[in-house]
C-alpha cells in the first residue's frame, strides 16, 4: 500500500509500530480497524511477513489473540478502533487478563489536536482500558512510537504476562519520525519460588494432614503436571488444575489432573479436611461467586495456605524443589495410558458428545472448552484420549470459546481445533465463525444446544428459586424459536450439520475430522 | 417466582429496584442477567406490569434500551451482568450517551463482602461504567436501594437525559430492607435558552448574512422543525438536522431538513461563506474524524458560533422566541408535500433501495438507519414519503440499527419499523434478530449487502492511500466467504429472502410491508 506521507529517512509512526512488532516476535495481529486505524492497517502492508488476521466483531479479536498466545506463548496484537472498539473487546481482554497470557492491544484514537472538540467518537479510552489491561499508555507523537511499543511489549512479556493496551492517536500513525529503529525487548524471567513457602509447604506434604496442589500456568503443562503427579503419588497429595486454568496439558502419556468444581459446595467439599492448600501458579480456591450464607474463601478455617508460586512466579521451578525435597526421585509418573472408549450410543447428551469425542479425537488436538454446564462431562470423558490441550474460560466472561479456537489454529494450523461450546455463550461472539471460514482455519465447533442457559437455571435452583415466572423463564430459556446452528454457520460460510442421537453426531464428527478447514455440529442434547 | 429472602414487613432490595423503576414508569427491561442478577431477574416477576425484554448479546440491551427512550422520552431499564456484560454494552451506551436519551442502566456486581477475594469475574465495575454514563452509583445496601434507584431514574431524566449507571451487589438484591416504599421521582425541567445568544442570533438572521441553524434534540421533531422552517423560510437561513441526530420527525407534513454532511470536505464545503452558525439541541460542526491537514472545527475562521439552546436546554423555547424575534408570525410552514416515488425498476442500489422504501413506506413508520455509506441516498429518497421517523447513529459506535429497531418496536407496538443495515455494522449485535423473533417486534430489516466495509474503503482513497496490500484488503472486503443474511436470520427465527435486482426487492418489501413481526431482505447491491 502506497501512503500519503512517506518521505526521505524518516517514516511514518505506523510504520515503525509494525515494524518493532515484526522485530519481536509479534507477526500476527487480530484486526478490526476503523479510520482512525488506516495508517496502522496500512503499514501492516509495508512489513513482508505482517498478517493481519480480519474479525467482524473486537470480542473476536481479542479472543483470538488470547488463544494465539496460549498455543504459543508470545503475543499477537490486535488493531481496535477507538474507545467503543475497545469496549467491545473487553469481555475477552478481561479473561486475558486472567488467563495470564501476553497481548498487545493496539487502539487508535483521534489525532491529538483533534481529542477537544469531543467528536461523536471521542471518548475516555485510557478509562475503558484500564480495569482489563496490565499496562497502558497513549503515544504523544510519533517520535514515541519504537520506544512506547517496544515498552507495550516488555509489559506483556513480563510474568506473569498480560494485556498491553497501547493508545495510538492517529497523528502519531501518519505524521513522520526519525526514531525509526525497531527496539528489541528482553522481557524479564519469572521471579523465584518463595523458599520460606516451599520449606513451609514441603513440611506439610511430608506431614501425613491432607494437602490440596492448586496448579496453573506452567504447572498444568506436560512437565509440570509430570512433577505434581510423582509428588502426588508420593505424598498422597490431592492434584486440581485451577477451575478456570489457562492450558491444560492431558490424555495419553500425560498425568490426568480435575479441574477445581465450579460448584461451590462441591468446591467446598474438595477441601474438607485439608490442613493445607499449596498454591503453584494459582490463586487460592474462592467461590466463583458469592452467595447468601455461604464463604468466600472455600478452605476450611485451619486451613494454611501455602503461595510457593504466585502468577508470575517459576512454576517449574518449585515443582522441581518440592519434588526433590519430598524425595520423589524414584517415584515414576503416573502417566495416563492411551484409553479412549468406543463411541457413544444412543441418545444424544453432554455425556455422550465426551464419549464420542474421547474417541475419535485426533492426537494433538486442541479442545477450547466453553461448554459451561455441559463441559464437566466432557472433560472428565476426554482423560483419556489421545493428547491433546485443554482451553477453557478463565474469567467467567462469557463468548471466548470460538474466538479462542480461532486464535489457536492461526497459532497451530497443524493441529486439529475442536471448540466445545454452550449455545447461549456461543451467541456472544458467533462473528468468529466467518473468520474461521475466511482463514480455513481448521475448527470442528460442537454446539451444545440445550436451548437455555442452562447454568442460570441450575443457579436458581442453587439459590432457592422454585417456580419461574414468566420473565425469569423468559431470559433463561433460549427457544420460542429455537436458534438454528446450521443456518447460521452457513451463513457465514461454515458448513455443519445437526446430530440428535449418537450415532448421527458421530458420523459428523468422523467427517469433520477427516477433512480441514471449519465445521460445525449442532448438537441436540 | 418465590425468593428464598423473603420475610415479614421487609423486602428483598430487588423487589424495591423493581417497585421503584415501575413506580416511576419504568416498566420494560432490556435483559442479559446472570447468577449475579438472579434475585433482580427474579423481582420483575413480583410485581405487575414488569416487563424483561430477553437479548442474547448486551449490546443488544442497551441498543433497544435507547430505541426505546428515544420514542417515548422515558427510560427504560438493562439489566447487565458484571464488568464483562456492562463492557458488552458499552458501544451503544456510547452511542446513547450521544443521543442524550435517558436510561436506567443496571448491572450486577458481586456480593460486597465477596469484592475482596478477587474471584474470576472481578472487575472496576465503576471504572468501566464512568466513560459512558452521565451518572454512576454502586448501591452499597439493601436498605439504600429505593433511594438509589429513585436518583438514577432522576439523573437519567435530568436534561440532557443521560445514561444511569446503577451497579447493584448481589447482598444488596437479596438482603431485605424496611426502606420499601418506591420514592416518586420529579425530573427537572430543561434549563432556560441562553438569552444573550438568543438576541445575537436573531440579529444575525436579520442581518442578510449567511447563517447556518443546526438543529438536534426536541428542535427535530415536528413542532420543533415547524418553526425553524418559518424562521429559515423568513430569512433565508439554512437548517441542518445534526449527522447524528437523535430522531428527525420527517416525511409529509413535515419540514425537510437535510442532515449536516459526514464527509469533512462536504461539510466544510457547507459551512463555506456562513457568518453565523446557531445551534438549537446541538454541539458545534466538527470533523467525524481529525484528517492530516484538515480543520477539527469546520465552521470558517470569521463565522460566529451562536449557542442558544445546547442539549439540556429547552431548544423549542428558543426556536419559539427566535420566530417571533424574527417576525415570521405570518410566514406559513414549508411543509413538505406527499410526494412518493414510484417504486424502483432495474439495478438494485442504494439509490433504488431508497426510491422504492419511499413508495412503499406505511404511515407512521420508524426507519432505524445505520445504513453508512449508503445512508445519504436513502434519507434523500425518503423526503417525501408518508410521514415517519428517522432515528440514526449518533455517537459513530457500528452495531447499533437491529437493537435500536428492536427497542423502538418494543415502544410502539402499532408502528411499522424498518432498519436499513449496513452489512458489516449488521454482523456486530446481529443477535438482536433473535430477540425480535421472541418479542414477535414488526420490523422490516433492509441489509445493504454490498460486501465491504464500504466507508473503510472510502476513506482509504480520502487519506490518500491507491493501492491496496492484502492486509489492508482482507480488513476491508466482506467477501470470501460472503455473508448470507437469509439464512443468519433464519438462523435466530426470522424469515427473510435476498433481492438482486429492484422488482425482487419491491416484492419482498411488499410482503413484508402486509404482515406483522421481523422479516429480512439481503439487498444484494
Amino acid at each position: 500500500m502506497t501512503g500519503a506521507k512517506n518521505s526521505g529517512a524518516k517514516i511514518p509512526g505506523a510504520e515503525i509500530l509494525v515494524r518493532t512488532l515484526v522485530a519481536n516476535g509479534v507477526d500476527t495481529c487480530f484486526a478490526n480497524p476503523g479510520t482512525s486505524e488506516l495508517h496502522a492497517l496500512a503499514a501492516f502492508d509495508s512489513m513482508p511477513g505482517a498478517r493481519c488476521v480480519p474479525t467482524l466483531f473486537e470480542g473476536v479479536a481479542t479472543g483470538a489473540a488470547d488463544g494465539y498466545a496460549r498455543m504459543t506463548d508470545r503475543p499477537a496484537a490486535t488493531l481496535l478502533h477507538l474507545g467503543p472498539g475497545l469496549a467491545n473487546g473487553l469481555a475477552n481482554l478481561h479473561n486475558a487478563r486472567r488467563a495470564c497470557v501476553p497481548m498487545v492491544n493496539i487502539v487508535g484514537d483521534h489525532a491529538t489536536w483533534h481529542r477537544g472538540v469531543d467528536a461523536p467518537l471521542t471518548s475516555d479510552v485510557e478509562g475503558l482500558a484500564k480495569p482489563m489491561s496490565a499496562w497502558v499508555r497513549t503515544v504523544p507523537d510519533a517520535a514515541s512510537v519504537a520506544a512506547d511499543t517496544a515498552e507495550a511489549i516488555r509489559a506483556a512479556l513480563t510474568p506473569p504476562c498480560g494485556v498491553s493496551t497501547l493508545i495510538l492517536p492517529s497523528d502519531s500513525s501518519w505524521d513522520d519520525t526519525a526514531a525509526a529503529e525497531p527496539i528489541i525487548v528482553e522481557p524479564p524471567a519469572p521471579a523465584a519460588p518463595d523458599a520460606d513457602a516451599l520449606r513451609a509447604a514441603a513440611d506439610a506434604l511430608r506431614s501425613g494432614e491432607r494437602v490440596v496442589v492448586l496448579l496453573n500456568g506452567r504447572a498444568t503443562r506436560t512437565e509440570g503436571l509430570a512433577l505434581a503427579g510423582r509428588i502426588a503419588a508420593a505424598t498422597g497429595a490431592k492434584l486440581y488444575a485451577h477451575t478456570g486454568a489457562t492450558r491444560i496439558e492431558r490424555g495419553a502419556g500425560r498425568v490426568t489432573v480435575e479441574r477445581f468444581p465450579y460448584p461451590i459446595d462441591l468446591g467446598i467439599a474438595a477441601l474438607a479436611g485439608a490442613k493445607h492448600v499449596v498454591l503453584i501458579g494459582s490463586g487460592e480456591p474462592v467461590g466463583f461467586f458469592g452467595y447468601p450464607d455461604k464463604p468466600s474463601r472455600l478452605a476450611p478455617e485451619d486451613c494454611r495456605i501455602h503461595t510457593v508460586a504466585p502468577p508470575g512466579a517459576d512454576a517449574l521451578a518449585a515443582l522441581r524443589w518440592l519434588a526433590e525435597a519430598v524425595g520423589c526421585a524414584g517415584t515414576p509418573v503416573p502417566a495416563q495410558p492411551l484409553a479412549p472408549p468406543e463411541p457413544a450410543t444412543g441418545a444424544l447428551t453432554a455425556d455422550s458428545v465426551g464419549q464420542s469425542l474421547a474417541a475419535l479425537l485426533p492426537e494433538g488436538a486442541i479442545v477450547v472448552d466453553e461448554g459451561i454446564s455441559s463441559s464437566p462431562m466432557v472433560y472428565t470423558a476426554c482423560a483419556g484420549a489421545r493428547a491433546h490441550d485443554w482451553l477453557t474460560i478463565t474469567g467467567g466472561a462469557i463468548g471466548i470459546g470460538m474466538p479462542l479456537a480461532l486464535g489457536a489454529a492461526i497459532a497451530c494450523p497443524d493441529r486439529k481445533v475442536v471448540t466445545v461450546q454452550a449455545d447461549g455463550s456461543g451467541m456472544y461472539t458467533l462473528q468468529a465463525l466467518w473468520s474461521q471460514a475466511r482463514e480455513r482455519a481448521d475448527v470442528v465447533t460442537i454446539i451444545f444446544a440445550n436451548r437455555r442457559y442452562g447454568i442460570l437455571q441450575w443457579e436458581l435452583g442453587n439459590l432457592g428459586f422454585r417456580d419461574m415466572g414468566p420473565n425469569a423463564r423468559n431470559c433463561t430459556e433460549l427457544g420460542r424459536p429455537d436458534l438454528d446452528w446450521v443456518a447460521l454457520a452457513r451463513g457465514m460460510g461454515v458448513e455443519g450439520g445437526q446430530a440428535t442421537d449418537a450415532e448421527s453426531f458421530n458420523r459428523l464428527l468422523t467427517a469433520a475430522f477427516a477433512r480441514k478447514g471449519p465445521f460445525l455440529i449442532e448438537a441436540v442434547i
